[in-house]
């Protein structure tokens, strides 16, 4: 194939120069890219062609576009509410978190060392969540506030002793697209649903006669969809008295004001942190929340920061409790969630920071006091308002003109939301004025008010709240602008991200988050949509979606893509709801056993589970670490009339392109079961091979690995779901969006018909910048890059596996097993090593215990590779020390990493000297990265569980 | 005066919360705000009114009417050229320098130690200058390319030899504006500029001939403003003979393709480095530049950055040279310039350092290659291009024609610049491409190029460029957009901004910049405009400038403002011409002695010169600091006839409210002299007193102390100036702009009509942020805040001055000469380690040597305030240890102080241990700042001048 011309921003995106290639391919011992990925790439997969996505742009053509796009859409004020509300991104947090590379380039905080800043941050949120709803412990985030309610469910179904067959009462009052999530992920559970109104509920047979069965949990809408609030203690006790829990999906910013509910007998509250300066972004991406009471701790899913201690006993913070996530429990697991909104709860929590509980309050006593006079006015004007107490929304009844009423408002500037042919509701925030409420008034033929008294809700008293809130000193400490520009400033320091060196984590494909690819982000047009405004207002948005879906298409080969899950774990779910439907569509219903890999994503089995699937593990060759083939055989045949499907990942979890696939596929088809091939490294493939087009039935591909979405310090994500033709009709879709997938879809994944919209922007630019030649030539360096890693450390550490003449796809695995029992020196201290040499580890103990995963990616250029490299090389020279027995491995400089540059001011027993410790060979002084903690007690922490802000007394030395 | 509401923004501005106000009111002495500036200010001259500027809006309100301002502005595609270009701000640079708190914060490098990024960045800068135009040093930037001509002038008068009376030779090609900056500066200096045709002259003879007198400088522009480049060997040898330096005004976009000035003969080169990624933003800000032939740097004006050694002995930067300058050598200097353009230069050199060398080449041969296109297209299609070798600009010739043909491009959107009746001119740029030639030759009725070829130039060998640049390979090791990130964190990293603690900088202000005042400064509706683009298209700009002028009128009580000269020495500058030009006006031209206290700023002095002036010290009493009124008398009385001025600085540059201003003026004013008040202290009167109503007839403003545009590591900065009604037909104003000033004005003092326009943004969101109320309150807690520190450290460390009660005024100065005295602890130490202590120094030994003199204004909160008197307490210990003789200096912490983390590491011989010297009580061992060098030589590097990026090797141990 010749070598196509480059657009100018490949040479921005990849990292080796033109004229480094020459010299990589000659370490690696290939003559040319094209060699390499012809030798490393089985040819029976091999795409041939160029791919048809678009011709590259410039940066500064594809903004332009962007700009046209952008353009196209209409941002109206939206009073339509249902979780998603105008807010007001304090411009301090906006351009020092969203727009900051040191907040969003962030990875997952596995290595808690080098993390402690944004852990803090979310420990902030955790606090900010765990107080608002009055409820003992915060996780660090969710998806959204629908898959959080869906979550609530399982975590209900959990923990209720009540029978199998038992109900989740849901109130009438919840949220219509999280009464549509909840059926999605009830659906392959079966668990059953029943909608009812509650209002009146108030004993145990009461609730019994609303469910029409035995109840093992509960949920409300906190206010109510229609602005209700309601006094649910009545409720709350009846549930428990059933044997069942109590969810409240509640508004954070109404807690303010309102009785919190775990005041009033919740066990659980979810919701969504939108409004807590989040751009509404036409739907996402929020961190939706999870609160629980003192007990439930432990079956809290998704995240969760803990305190613990380090090496010196100083005050650290790390993830709490992380044996009940997928990756450890795999099938087992309490949910497929493996990912937070991290970057998203870092600005909401911030936002309460900025604010202050006296600025939250005051916030929402304005909104309060706005929806009050604007009810006032409507009622003295003749409209019927709904009754009762109240937080921000408002049911308009206009008996048959609710659609007249609509589009009055429209002709306004406000976007209201028809609930039915009777009624309007509208919720008031923010950033509501008097503007607002003039047009509203005047879209109804009413007199405005002219003035807002901004005073307290006139509630009855078991509804007002009366307990504090936000009482830590963070939450009053940085409130002048300057204050919170130093905090920060100051938790971004401690943490270790692209913006400081690489990343080079297995699986995870930290690669470039250019700026240009950024941009668009935070634009208006983009952010402030709300997710249910009209079709003709959001055109801009919804042809960048196709557009995008389109080469998403092309790329992987498939013939149709859904955008709406918001996480990687949530498109593995849709990928296997639309297999089982598909089964059961030819009444295959038997159809439900799904075959994994032991070497698979934990989130593969956990996901198989929540879409009802068994499943069954088929072994893997312990020497070529390849799928073994007899195995797959056999299990093939042992289930071949109940076979759904298989679930691997291509190039396989080992970072190997495995010759076998086409046979795999071949097997499985021919027994009746679908090909699930996970994306997870597609980087390795875009350009290449097209899973589509080899066999694969469906994929889920991670828009934050390879199309340069940035991770966010552990999330936002996007796991959209590629289909073949005759899947594509069991794609997910949204009751309250026609365009967002097929009428015989499975149902919403996502609260949002779009899921995480307001980011597609990074990736749909990623393509536009880099065309389809560009594309291939990513693929083919981040190759490269990680078969010149291997190269470069195969004679100081095993490279596990590999395929063709020794080549690995575009990550390998470094065996430590051998040194380890040798030594004693584990990968833990070799990934506490690599801080001090100012490197993030390499993913630790996956697929393989023992072992450390690179995958350096294009993006990182051979000065970088050079740097990692020489860093390893060295730290093998330090564990030879310990080999030698001229250091024990609990003396060494290994054990006792990361040195902090307080460990260096104290007394000094090691018998290494600090120099060696600090800056050891190839650390420039200049640039040295300082962890603020040394190693940290996990164990520890789990033990002595800690999820909110500490008393400023527990730092003291 | 009762309290009034204050705006939201306000309380974010503000540091000290109003629950903080009364502890801090009561350690100070006082009841109530309005009783500490009732009595630190004299009744005399206090304001009791409201300043009427405008009603406060939130951030949300003032950000929309900006865009509303923005979008009354028309971005067209200006080919105006005359040193203003398209360009594109590469992405990474634009987020990571230009919207980047950690560079925008920071301060001037006085203090080298914690400034290593910013004059790596900026050593960066002058090796781009002196690389491409071939001249052995470079300075750190200038103003502009019309004040850097200026500053070359007067160079070339006092490095020549010539007779006093000779002329400088100014050939016609220069740009309109440049010669006409040049005018204004000359005239009062009574330098003869002589304008003429300098295309033939190649002899002694010839060049008098051209000169009509002798010559002591030649001025070329390179290119000419008209396209044709020159070779100008034979002018340069014909200019030596005589005994004249020559200048060559020079783009340094086309030295990547023309041989470079110091090649052909050049002494001196000048421009401007926008082209390099700084958008045209309607004039400026942007970095100047000039370079000298060796033998020549000692003559440099501004600043100057080279290398030296830290007490290790390691390689590190410092400004050079200080001694040239003009707060050392006062009206000695050569210039009165203090402020150079970092940010922008920062941005210039990054561009630099993202392209490389061949990069740069290849954007200039594309730019080359359009142009020559678009003359073929013309000359086929029968239009009169003017021939020769030239680079990006093409001098059409219309005979008649010139208005239509302007009009008819206007009317495809592009503009072009009518040079005469009969010549258009037109410059191509980096973003020009197929599109807009296609325009230009629509407009001009020919055939549009359907490609354009990138070639070399097709010019004589003489003005071919052979010879390498930017070879060092910083310029090629960040050519990836992850690599160029890297970069740019990891040099903010080494640098103390405001991002990260207090910089008490007296006489400095330096305050909150806003992220909201900051957010405009990025928008293409201000960025993208020509400072010659037609009026119709700048109405929103142009409305800004009068709005906020009139804002300062309000707030000075001025009648008049001129926001053209973009630094303080520039507004200081054309405040006295104005007084000479008034003097002059009434026949009064003897008048020229300027009197001056000697606590003056010493820019004072050297601006009095530049203006023509005759200084004239008055004495300071040495007890109270305030301007010794019986020697003034006398003065005044020895002067009286030939009595121009007085310039003095209120609150005083000791920091104190004089009594004595009003008497101060009435005096002055009697003898027929004018008073300058220098606006350096203005923080402490806005809304408390005005200079116009107090008695004084002209102060300039500095925007980038009071106003809150960021000092960006050392400018940009606005100097407006303001005058009562008798000096308003002397402000400057610009030949190209009819809007820009008084027709009897002084002429330009900045090559832009509204010099850094595109800044102004910033301090009128301000304004409108803060509201009249606002703006006072701020005035008032700046007060508060400087006597809360001097009642805190005044039993620690003499407080040096004070009036009324002991108050001072918005600062104060700790006087350590007893200390030094009797310690040997000097200034130097004390401000080094403050730095372990992490914070930036306060000014030293300004205005009195062996002080500090700090100014915390009001946006620093109690918590830092008290974080920083407790460290100077703390100092005060170890300053005791020294004293007591428990320790001698030489060995103290103090003299070895800053202290590096290398150092730590190192062998320890000190009598005070490690965490003593790093982590002092008080240090956040979290949030610790590591300066990246130990105390630094600049004696060493004086007598060592390195002024260009050494090599690599020199970096090592």
């Amino acid at each position: 194939m010749s070598t196509p011309t480059l657009p100018e921003f490949a040479g921005r995106h990849i990292g080796p120069r033109e004229d480094d290639l020459a010299g990589m391919l000659k370490v690696v011992g290939r003559s040319s890219l094209d060699d390499l990925v012809d030798t490393a790439v089985p040819g029976g997969i091999r795409f041939e062609g160029e791919l048809d996505v678009t011709a590259a742009g410039s940066e500064a053509a594809v903004l332009t576009q962007l700009r046209q796009v952008a353009a196209r859409n209409r941002v109206l004020t939206s009073l339509i509410g249902l979780g998603y509300y105008g807010t007001r991104t304090p411009a301090v947090i906006q351009r020092n978190v969203l727009e900051n590379p040191a907040w969003y380039t962030a990875y997952t905080p596995y290595q808690p060392e080098i993390s402690q800043g944004r852990l803090e941050a979310l420990l902030n949120f955790q606090t900010v969540v765990g107080d608002l709803t009055g409820l003992a412990t915060a996780g660090a985030s969710l998806l959204d506030e629908g898959t959080a309610a869906a979550e609530a469910m399982t975590l209900m179904r959990r923990s209720s002793k009540v029978a199998a067959d038992a109900v989740l009462l849901v109130d009438e009052g919840v949220f219509p697209q999280t009464l549509a999530v909840l059926r999605t992920r009830a659906v392959p559970l079966g668990i059953p649903v029943v909608v009812a109104d509650l209002a009146g509920v108030d004993s145990a047979d009461a609730l019994r006669a609303a469910a029409g069965a035995e109840v093992f949990g509960v949920l409300v809408q906190y206010p109510a969809v229609d602005g209700r609030l309601g006094d649910h203690r009545a409720l709350a006790e009846a549930a428990h008295e059933v044997g069942a829990l109590v969810t409240a999906a509640a508004d954070l910013l109404a807690l303010t004001l309102a009785t919190p509910p775990g005041e009033w007998g919740a066990d659980v509250a979810v919701g969504t942190t939108q409004r807590f300066g989040v751009p509404m972004g036409f739907g996402g991406p929020h961190a939706g929340y999870m609160s629980v009471r003192a007990g439930l701790e432990r079956t809290l899913p998704g995240r969760l920061v803990g305190v613990s201690v380090d090496a010196d006993g100083a005050p650290a913070y790390r993830l709490a409790l992380q044996t009940r996530e997928q990756h450890i429990r795999r099938e087992k697991a309490t949910s497929n969630i493996c990912t937070a909104q991290v970057l998203l709860a870092v600005m909401a929590s911030m936002y309460a920071v900025y604010h202050g509980p006296d600025g939250l309050r005051q916030i929402a006593l304005r909104v309060h006091s706005h929806a009050r006079a604007l009810a006032g006015a409507l009622r003295a004007g003749g409209v019927e308002v709904a009754d009762g107490p109240s937080f921000d929304t408002l049911a308009l009844r206009v008996p048959g003109e609710a659609d007249g009423v609509v589009a009055a408002a429209l002709a306004e500037g406000v976007n209201l939301w028809r609930r039915d042919d009777d009624t309007v509701l509208l919720s008031l925030d923010e950033t509501t004025d008097l503007v607002v409420l003039g047009k509203v008034c005047r879209a109804l033929g009413v007199t405005a008010p002219e003035r807002v008294e901004v005073a307290a809700p006139e509630w009855p008293e078991a509804l007002t709240r009366t307990s504090e809130y936000l009482t830590h000193p963070v939450f009053s400490a940085h409130r002048s602008e300057t204050a919170m520009l130093r905090y920060l400033r100051r938790l971004s320091d401690r943490d270790f991200a692209l913006d400081r060196g690489m990343i080079p984590l297995g699986s995870c494909t930290m690669k470039l988050n250019a700026t240009t690819e950024m941009a668009a982000v935070t634009w208006p047009e983009f952010a402030n949509l709300h997710p249910f405004a009209p079709l003709e207002q959001t055109k801009g948005i919804r042809g960048l979606v196709d557009e995008l879906s389109g080469w998403l298409c092309e790329i992987t080969g498939y013939d149709a893509v859904s955008l709406q899950p918001n996480a990687g774990s949530q498109g593995e779910l849709a990928g296997l709801l639309a297999i089982a439907a598909y089964h059961r569509s030819r009444g295959d219903e038997g159809r439900r056993v799904c075959l994994i890999p032991s070497s698979a994503h934990g989130t593969n089995a956990a996901s198989a589970v929540m879409a009802g699937m068994r499943v069954v593990v088929v072994k893997t060759d312990p020497v070529t670490g390849n799928v073994d083939m007899d195995d797959l055989s056999a299990k093939v045949e042992e289930h071949r009339e109940t076979l759904a499907a298989i679930m691997v990942t291509y190039p396989s979890t080992h970072g190997v392109f495995e010759d076998t696939i086409t046979d795999l596929c071949a097997l499985v088809h021919d027994a009746g079961g679908q090909v699930y091939v996970d994306g997870a490294n597609l980087n390795a493939l875009v350009g290449v091979a097209r899973p589509g087009k080899f066999g694969a039935d469906v994929s889920h591909l991670n828009l934050h690995k390879t199309f340069c979405i940035p991770h966010g310090g552990g999330g936002p994500g996007v796991g959209p779901v590629g289909v073949r033709e005759h899947l594509a009709p069991f794609l997910p879709n949204h009751p309250l969006d026609p365009e967002a997938g097929p009428g015989s879809g499975v149902g919403p994944v996502s609260a949002a018909p779009y899921g995480s919209a307001s980011i597609l922007p990074i990736s749909w630019a990623y393509v536009r910048l880099m065309g389809g030649a560009g594309l291939r030539r990513a693929t083919e360096v981040a190759v490269l890059n990680a078969n010149y890693v291997a190269a470069r450390l195969r004679d100081h550490y095993p490279v596990l596996y590999s395929g063709h003449d020794g080549l690995v796809a575009h990550e390998c695995i470094l065996d430590l097993r051998g040194i380890t029992k040798e030594t004693g020196v584990s990968v833990d201290d070799v990934a506490k090593r690599l801080i001090d040499y100012g490197f993030h580890a390499p993913t630790m103990s996956f697929p393989v215990a023992g072992t450390l995963m690179v995958e350096p990616t294009e993006s990182e250029d051979l000065g970088e590779l050079d740097r990692f490299c020489d860093a390893m090389i060295a730290i093998r020279g330090e564990i030879d020390e310990v080999g030698s027995g001229a250091v024990a491995a609990a003396d060494s400089v290994l054990r006792h990493a990361p040195h902090t540059a307080v460990s260096l001011a104290a007394e000094w027993d090691h018998p290494y000297d600090r120099r060696a410790a600090a800056f050891p060979e190839g650390v420039d002084p200049a640039a040295k990265y300082w962890p603020p903690v040394r190693r940290i007690d996990g164990a520890y922490g789990d033990r002595h569980l800690v999820c909110s802000c500490p008393s400023p007394e527990a730092f003291e030395d």
